[in-house]
């Protein structure tokens, strides 16, 4: 690519030889003030927002704790002496302790990267490797604190009722009833990370794309310009919405993934009648406790040189990441089958534990292609980002056209995949040997189980690869606005490339196991209703009109999702748009850097807005499972139909699943697509910067934000809300 | 709107003061050529496409014949002594007359508008009032050509075969069982009007992409201008694309809801044990042929002035067009209550008519409801719009993101009013009074057919407004093209901007009728199924995991579908930019009207373009659902689940349909909307034509107009045709 030259030489464009920031921030200690900003920004938002999730939180709690406090209670409750009270204790106090955590999740993502950015962009002044490494050594902290607690929390819920409740003595609980005790763990940890999500990515993406209409498009100034009334607020965005969502969202899968695991691990011991069915339940966490040595190994792998002075050319970031990845994955497979043949071996099926492992690798190999597949789609160094970098040249429109095809095109590939994994990891699971009291095989949804497992047995790293991008993205927008050589531009602008992909890859990952995740939980459901309703709930037939209107409107649901959270995006940024464009006009000397843009008002403007912006598309998720579910159990209840209200719920769930899996698929590919077709063009192609072709471009770009930052990662945070709250508040349906 | 004002003083802009049309343009008899130029082009392409979709369709009836010829027969047809050739020979003869009237109801439409075109905007230089008078009757002159082709293909069709077969003679077949042999006159039908809408779809969203994106948007010329090389496409694609795949689209609508219809009641009739079966099979073809009458009063009820030569003002020739519909309604409930009545009065249950009746008006009702909802949220005299345009103020980026989420949020109210009338029309039906032999109540999806009907009771009408929009249109273009004087355009631009709000309702109202159609189909499907297996065919149940990844991939097709879709129009239009680009640098006098643009070239290039770019999605739409029914049917095999392959597609179709329905909302409204926007600016508003807001809001309307020509009313024709094609090719997946 010869047009590919100029940014390796630092040709950004004519607009660059201008003077590139104000007076006061030419002094050496103006980096620690930007860097002072943004954590400002970011702790005064994460307090506010959390404020608000708690007191949410708070609410629902009091609602679970009434509504198990007039359930009916199920006959293994009975069998076990566990009193109504009890269990709705043990219910709310699962759900705060999850809320909890995820809080904590996220808190621990963004204190770590407003604190590493500011190192980074220092490490950048000498050397690439180095600033490569802080980066990802930092991001590498977060994750593991991140899948840390997911298996700390979940193991100490296990331990303390395991000891609280006598599990296993005479006239008490059963061990493998014991995991359906944790679904509130997972409930509060997918309903903090929805509010984390929306209300983060509202944050996020409103100043993003309010900053660069004004900015950009209409100013032509380039990206964090210091002059640009809203960059703070752009780069707290960063830390708001992609390190802190992004934690709560892996958090919320992994805590899903382990408790989904364990309960079918258990019920599936209980039918073989295994001796010890510990092996079984405990597996999961055995799995991401592995995880979280191979991640690290993986991320130590990745090494500096911090003796060179010299600066050497930098090696592609891309290249030494996914090293370190390949090192990850080979300890993952090892592990994991040595955590099979040590707690899935059972003398009953002696060879299961083999079908198991792998089902495991089935899983590593799905994540491997997903990560594979989004990278083909919204890397330009592949076909289809450059076809739409092409089609920029004909214009908006087109542009846009042809990325909308682009995201609904790469849908298909990976729901294939997912496909022929659920399929083969059920098949392996099936044919395991292993056999209920009747003579019938029933290891295939543990099969799946343990896929889903292994697609997640790596999830430390990918979520470090994850935490890097925002961290380089806001090095290197200190640096710009500390008016550093262009030499240290250059290299936080290479990580920030390799950090835009990699955030793509992560929600590729992350909506693959979401999907399978969100699998596991309809069983777990149908398992729930049907201890409550004390009759066996196997089916959920579509062919029943009401139960089809239930597939209706879950995937309906999903549509409106999207809607009001791009939507919220375009209101908040419109507000944006129209202060920075005030500021320029009634502040002229800003542009000739003589007056100092205000960009606190920008930074009060998103709070709020994302703050107020965020309710309406939270409610609608945990409102519309249950009003329907409710409704429809009214409505059973007078037509002679039992179980209606929880048929019409798990359709509502699958068809909300599947199309939820597929406009995330969508928002997030096309996104990552538009951001990176623009980056394409700013390395020179197609008429590079400022051009009618960069127009159109951005032009996408913009578009792509609330896709893939907001709507998108919002979506794989709400399909598994949806799964988890149906199965807390199963007795609403009944 | 103090903006409105400007455009009914017919003040569009500075631009309109330069002179505007080719010298050899301004004598008298340009017209005519104009008008020849747009038939030939419209006939030369119709010619192309269906030259290949006939040959596409020999193809298709031979893979039908073949398959039929080793398939199993069925219980009732060897009660009937209906061997294997017969039956293969019927369903062949089906297909390929449905195929045939398919092509033909296309045909009409077309060959009408292109002659209804220059006579429209002959009278628009007599009287408003007559030239809406000309558009609405041909409209509907098409309109009931369409109707009633339908109506009378499958009535030939059912005579001939009760004549040929000896229907109810001894030893032969019995009545209830014929309807299930017309289902390949609705398969060949959907099968026509797929390609037809997919390929006229690109072609007129081709061309007027391309014409808007160098004309409107780089050069500032108006629609239609004749100095824009690509005017002629544009006004030959309304013709293509509108009329003809609109009508084959209803055409197909109408034909898919009388068989199942007929399906539906011979086996209900069947159960029911009722004597005289026929009341209820032939109900379908009744209430369509009133609908050919109480429509044509509608239409008639709009009369004209011709006598009046002063050139009054005109009414909203909405208010008009409504006015029609009103009659067209109350007359159409009437008739309706008079043959439910007639026809579905029976001893065993003597208010079921009652029941059925409402159930009719449930569907009436709907329907009404449908054309409101969408003009809610397309028409711009409601805040949807307004909210739209206002954000185009910010930048074209805030204007797609706002559509996007206008579109998406569009989905919610249809898909409750959907459900709401399927719940309600199924429970008129259960509680009729109807019984099986057990006793056990029967005529639930009876009540939701009737409903069918009801929706579709003035499709006659509907159909008449939206072939009208594109009459208007195309006159608009020839009294731009050929320089009649401001008044003139004035009336036709009134015309079209109500032709766009229309043809919009109309999309709103063939997607909902396609959801019952589909409905339906379903469960004629699931019929048709258990008669070959010989073994009950009742539930679809997902949570098998196969049929769940049956699910997945039946939404997957509808986004890879649509996004095929998308970027052939994409991809075309870039073609068509490219080649006007050409003409205005090669041809520089064109912009001075002194030298002629090639409008042929454009006219080749797009046609060629759109007949390459149809068989990418349509093969996909058809290959699809019979791939993975047989794989699934290979597998079940292998793991010993008998019907897993017919139960796979159950669930790939029903999933299908809701993504289908939902996309299908979500593309017609947000084209819809975003066109509007752009007209509501033109008025005047927020800068009017020429500013910045109207350059954000072209692009908005660029990026709608293969959403809601092209990919979305293929979908409509796509749901119906999975429907029929699973029914026709059930014997593969068993």
């Amino acid at each position: 690519m010869m047009m590919g030259d100029d940014v390796e030489n630092g040709n950004l464009g004519p607009y660059l030889d201008r003077p590139r920031t104000f007076p006061n921030m030419r002094s050496k200690p103006y980096t620690p003030l930007i860097s002072e900003a943004i954590r400002d920004g970011a702790e005064g938002f994460f307090k506010t927002q959390y404020g608000t999730i708690s007191k949410m939180a708070v609410l629902l709690a009091l609602v679970i704790l009434s509504i198990y406090l007039f359930r009916n209670t199920t006959p293994q409750q009975e069998s076990s002496g566990l009193g109504r009270a009890t269990s709705a204790c043990i219910t709310v106090a699962a759900f705060l302790l999850g809320a909890l955590c995820s809080g904590v999740a996220g808190y621990v993502g963004m204190w770590v990267s407003v604190r590493a950015n500011v190192r980074v962009s220092s490490a950048a002044r000498r050397s690439a490797r180095e600033a490569l490494q802080i980066a990802v050594r930092a991001g590498g902290f977060s994750a593991l604190v991140v899948v840390g607690m997911a298996v700390i929390g979940i193991a100490i819920l296990y331990a303390t009722f395991y000891v609280w409740l006598g599990v296993d003595s005479p006239g008490s609980m059963k061990v493998t009833d014991l995991p359906l005790l944790l679904v509130g763990y997972g409930f509060g940890a997918s309903f903090v990370a929805l509010f984390a999500q929306l209300g983060g990515g509202i944050y996020t993406k409103a100043a993003d794309v309010g900053a660069d209409l004004v900015g950009k498009v209409e100013q032509g100034i380039p990206e964090d310009d210091p002059r640009n009334p809203a960059v703070i607020a752009d780069l707290v965005g960063d830390n708001v919405g992609d390190c802190a969502a992004r934690g709560a969202d892996l958090f919320e899968s992994i805590a899903a993934e382990i408790i989904s695991a364990m309960i079918l691990g258990g019920t599936m011991a209980q039918h073989c009648k295994i001796e010890d069915p510990s092996g079984f339940i405990l597996f999961p966490l055995v799995v991401h406790s592995f995880d979280l040595v191979v991640s690290s190994i993986g991320i130590l792998s990745i090494r500096g040189t911090r003796d060179s002075n010299v600066k050497v050319p930098l090696e592609d970031p891309m290249t030494i990441l996914q090293k370190g990845y390949s090192v990850t994955i080979i300890l993952a497979v090892l592990t994991f089958f040595g955590s099979t043949r040590w707690l899935l071996y059972t003398e009953q099926a002696p060879s299961a534990w083999l079908n198991f492992s792998l089902c495991g690798l089935v899983g590593i190999i799905t994540a491997y292609v997903f990560v594979w597949i989004t990278k083909y789609y919204t890397d330009y160094k592949h076909e289809p980002v450059r076809t739409l970098a092409l089609s920029s040249s004909t214009g908006h429109g087109t542009n846009i056209i042809a990325g909308v095809s682009l995201g609904l095109e790469s849908t298909a590939i990976p729901v294939l995949v997912i496909s022929v994994s659920i399929i083969s990891a059920f098949w392996l699971g099936h044919t395991s040997g292993l056999v209920d009291e009747t003579g019938s095989p029933t290891g295939g949804l543990f099969g799946t189980a343990v896929a889903t497992m292994g697609m997640l047995s790596t999830a430390a790293y990918i979520l470090t690869m994850d935490m890097f991008g925002p961290i380089a993205d806001n090095a290197g927008g200190i640096v710009e606005m500390s008016q550093q050589p262009e030499s240290v531009r250059e290299i936080t602008d290479v990580l920030d490339a390799v950090g835009n992909t990699t955030k793509a890859t992560t929600k590729g990952f992350a909506i693959g196991s979401a999907a399978l995740a969100s699998f596991l939980l309809f069983s777990a459901y149908m398992d729930e209703v049907s201890s409550f309703a004390r009759e066996p709930f196997k089916q959920v037939d579509i062919a029943i009109p009401e139960v089809f209107i239930g597939g209706l409107l879950g995937s309906m649901l999903i549509f409106l999702f999207s809607a009001w959270a791009c939507a919220a995006v375009g209101r908040t940024a419109q507000e944006v748009v129209k202060e920075v464009r005030r500021q320029f006009i009634e502040r002229p000397g800003i542009m000739d850097y003589k007056e100092k843009p205000d960009y606190g008002r920008c930074v009060a403007i998103v709070a709020s807005a994302s703050l107020r912006e965020m309710i309406k598309p939270g409610a609608l998720a945990i409102v519309s499972p249950i009003v329907v579910g409710f409704l429809f159990r009214v409505l059973g209840h007078y037509t002679g139909h039992p179980l209606l209200g929880a048929k019409v719920v798990a359709a509502l769930l699958m068809f909300a699943t599947v199309s939820g899996i597929l406009m995330a698929l969508f928002l997030n590919t096309a996104g990552g697509a538009w951001d990176n077709a623009k980056k394409f063009i700013e390395t020179g192609a197609l008429g590079g910067k400022g051009s009618e072709s960069h127009k159109a471009a951005v032009t996408g770009d913009t578009v792509g934000d609330p896709f893939k930052d907001t709507a998108g990662p919002s979506l794989h945070v709400l399909i598994k809300m949806l799964a988890t709250i149906t199965l807390v508040m199963a007795p609403v349906f009944l």
